[in-house]
């Protein structure tokens, strides 16, 4: 078995991150679909301590070397860019209330 | 400049997951010198925020196969064991009250 190497290792931590980003988007699917109160102070809490916890994962990967910050706010953005998505699909537009 | 091998980079991880875990002793301290109250839900908020924020971290370098599960054990039991250590110095003993 050969060592892993900087770009097995960069590579590595990258689909990691991606992966939790991909989680929180699920359980926020999840919850958006039964909450019957999305904008509720507990979902908002669930989703503050997961974005939290990710950007703390990302924020280290950039210090130990294995991510860019471009990387890493691209993570950061395309997971935002999809919780957006999941919320307009499920909250009414302001023309609809 | 050579490439860093595997081993710089786990050095390199274990070393910043120890200075975040100085960081947090020294928050700690602070908070404990300058609280009146040290049993206040906001500073047991602070800690269980960075605490969280810690394991986090440490969670994602042992997935990214950077340093050991039991490096990582070792990094919050000893963090736990200084912070234990502030509030005996701190916070009276039950015989004192």
């Amino acid at each position: 078995m050969r060592t892993p190497t900087q770009v097995d290792l960069s590579q590595r931590a990258l689909q990691l991150l991606r992966e939790d980003a991909q989680k929180i988007q699920q359980l926020i699917a999840v919850q958006l679909e039964n909450l019957t109160a999305p904008k509720c102070p507990l979902y908002e809490e669930v989703l503050d301590t997961q974005m939290f916890g990710l950007s703390r994962e990302i924020d280290f990967a950039v210090r130990a070397g294995l991510i860019t910050r471009e990387d890493g706010r691209e993570i950061i953005h395309d997971l935002e860019q999809k919780l957006a998505d999941l919320y307009t699909k499920v909250l009414p537009s302001p023309g609809e209330r």
